[in-house]
């Protein structure tokens, strides 16, 4: 096990998350809008703490941020270490913002001639991944891997309406590029994209480990709004026979999904599942009711594609199944659908082996939220990324990162920089 | 089969109700607030039609009306046909009334020569039985028979806010007798109390059936607001171990009681469960979060206080142990409890067999709603109960009971006060 972390860059780190935090603190936690002054502000101060440790710092068509070491300025191939800046409302200071300060810390380590990468990389701090703001997210990968849906430039911004086409030119970015689909920047010559991320679950934590090695990001299926349809009738006064009872019928289907979870996870494979919203309806429920109609969201998530189609057919099999014996319907309504991201296995073996050499010790786990890393890995960039344990989940004040793990997944970036040639 | 019917009573039946009907209608329905001058006005409508019967008319100090044949006017004993005229806001037009057109159908029926009581018969015409307008219910037959806790004189009007007791003074009822439990009526003179009400459930409808014996009232227990805390967290992050999904627990609980339920109806016992409010909070549920809580209302009643003693056990029970393994919480807030009212066995013999004279056929059931019946019942009068066909329910304008189901119901209560000595 090799240590070359310093505290002075530990300390760099900590001031750095402070004065950012400082500058976009909310009532509660942080806000750093997507394509806002905020954003750009927390940008602008990143670049004059690069430039202050000797790296140079450019601007690209979408306003992105890149840093690189002076001697990698003009590489014909390199690989990016990336995350974004922007915060969801009122949330915490970690969630993006730690992968870019990783990235930097890279290279001022590499700067100050304490690591040595074995090939160029660059450092980049995207705009508008969160999608908080317009309703639409990666906004910024997107862009700069020509890939955003023509349709998102009208997603209208939750706060002023205006358009994100309007919020983009407002910035000084040229949408008719990117509205062609032509990529910001020249993805030939990434040779792989790498992101460090807050861990958004409880696994680290739980099981004591600093770190991990992410193998690939969970797809997902979600219904936002489905309507179980029964009848409504007296609490007292209708028998179980007669009975059309949504609610009931509900609490089955979650029951068999429940159980089905279980099994799948014990046959190895990779699954969770999540009804969030759930309500009757408050103008017409009462006690002594029994409900015409529950109304509910699914959330269905897998690394893998199969495991999805799965679960998918086996939810419309059951639904059928629970709504001919109840006597209820099930109105599914329009399924959106993410497709999973697979970890490219050559980055995660190396990611793996610098982990081992950095803290003796090897976990790999997939991720549940979405990242950037995504829209490179469906790009055709190599992707990896590595997790840092953090309490309390994602996307709240409340996100609780230590920086001494943190550097130990800058030690992991820096080691696998190291290894690679 | 014997039939005494007569079209022409029928039809002043049809024309009561829809006279009623139309005196009390409201934007959809029929509102007739408890103890309102539109019920009053219904009062009158009735006194008014009894009168022209040839029938004896008196109130008591409740404001309730009696309706007597002139011959029993004085009797020492006598059997009460009795029901509410006070209706649920923008309700349907049968629930209470029906009870109240029956007795006088019968009394009039009487008066006209065609049926011979074999004992003396008064109806009585209820005020305030609807729990919607003070929140408490069987508020006149409370205070006939001296039951009114001294707590619901205070229980404010869900329209004006004033209390009950100024609603009760405003029409000139004496509350310090009533407040000292002295009943209006004396009991001891009731040798038994006689309901008709429409059925609440599809059950004759579903069996094709025009009307029922009443065998009891179901009692029940309540839970108002139950929360099921767990922990919140990403949808996408957290693994199942390491979930404690309040959405997933209540399904299990509420999986677990319909089981449950099912089988103790297999093995003959009367049970009917509901949860008719359900809901996650609106401002913290979100699709992609596992949410923190579920609030859900549970209303389980039977007629027999034994089931619902062990039922209410193994609610406890199964909550305990669904909280342990999957780590959440119940909180069950307070339980409100009513006990099940037995109808008289003798009571109920006798109206089978008036039943069967008149349909050749038999049919008993509980009833699920509560009804004044319970509250003579729990005051020691014998106390029996017939329910009429009836669709779609009460409580709303949609109920739909024939008249001539009605008058079977009508003929039942004919054939068995015929059959009484």
């Amino acid at each position: 096990m090799k240590h070359h972390r310093t505290d002075g860059v530990a300390d760099l780190a900590a001031k750095m998350f402070d004065d950012i935090r400082l500058l976009s603190s909310d009532k509660a936690g942080v806000s750093r809008p997507a394509f806002s002054d905020k954003e750009s502000e927390t940008l602008d101060y990143l670049a004059t703490r690069a430039r202050a440790e000797g790296l140079h710092v450019y601007e690209d068509a979408g306003k992105n941020l890149w840093f690189s070491l002076p001697e990698h300025i003009d590489a014909e191939k390199f690989t990016v270490i990336g995350s974004h800046v922007d915060s969801v409302p009122m949330g915490g200071n970690y969630d993006g913002l730690a992968g870019v300060i990783a990235g930097l810390m890279v290279l001022i380590e590499a700067r100050q001639g304490r690591r040595r990468p074995g090939r160029a990389v660059k450092v980049l701090a995207m705009r508008g991944e969160e999608s908080a703001w317009f309703g639409a997210c990666y906004i910024g990968s997107k862009m700069l891997t020509g890939s955003l849906p023509e349709g998102e430039f009208g997603a209208a911004h939750k706060g002023d309406g205006r358009p994100l086409s309007a919020h983009l030119e407002a910035l000084g970015v040229d949408t008719a590029p990117v509205r062609a689909r032509q990529p910001i920047c020249d993805l030939s010559r990434i040779d792989a994209y790498l992101e460090l991320h807050i861990e958004q679950g409880p696994l680290l934590v739980e099981r004591d480990i600093p770190a991990a090695v992410v193998t690939g990001i969970r797809g997902n299926f979600r219904y936002r709004d489905i309507h179980c349809i029964g009848q409504a009738g007296h609490s007292g006064a209708v028998p179980r026979a007669y009975r059309h009872d949504p609610v009931l019928a509900f609490a089955e289907l979650m029951h068999r999904l429940d159980d089905t979870w279980q099994h799948l996870l014990n046959t190895g494979e990779d699954l969770v599942l999540t009804s969030g919203v759930v309500g009757t309806d408050p103008s017409r429920h009462a006690i002594a009711r029994i409900p015409d109609e529950i109304a509910f969201s699914l959330d269905i998530r897998s690394q893998d594609a199969e495991t999805l189609d799965q679960m998918r057919a086996y939810l419309k099999t059951e639904m059928a199944d629970i709504a001919r014996t109840r006597g209820v319907e099930f109105e599914r309504g329009s399924e959106v659908a993410v497709a999973p991201a697979l970890m490219d296995p050559d980055l995660v073996e190396g990611l793996k082996k610098a982990m081992e050499r950095v803290t003796g010790t090897v976990f790999a786990m997939a991720s549940g939220g979405g990242h950037d890393a995504a829209v490179f890995a469906q790009a055709g960039v190599p992707a990896g990324m590595v997790f840092v344990r953090n309490r309390n989940g994602s996307h709240n004040p409340d996100e609780a990162m230590e920086i001494a793990d943190f550097m130990v997944g800058v030690d992991i970036l820096s080691t696998y920089m190291e290894a690679a040639s």
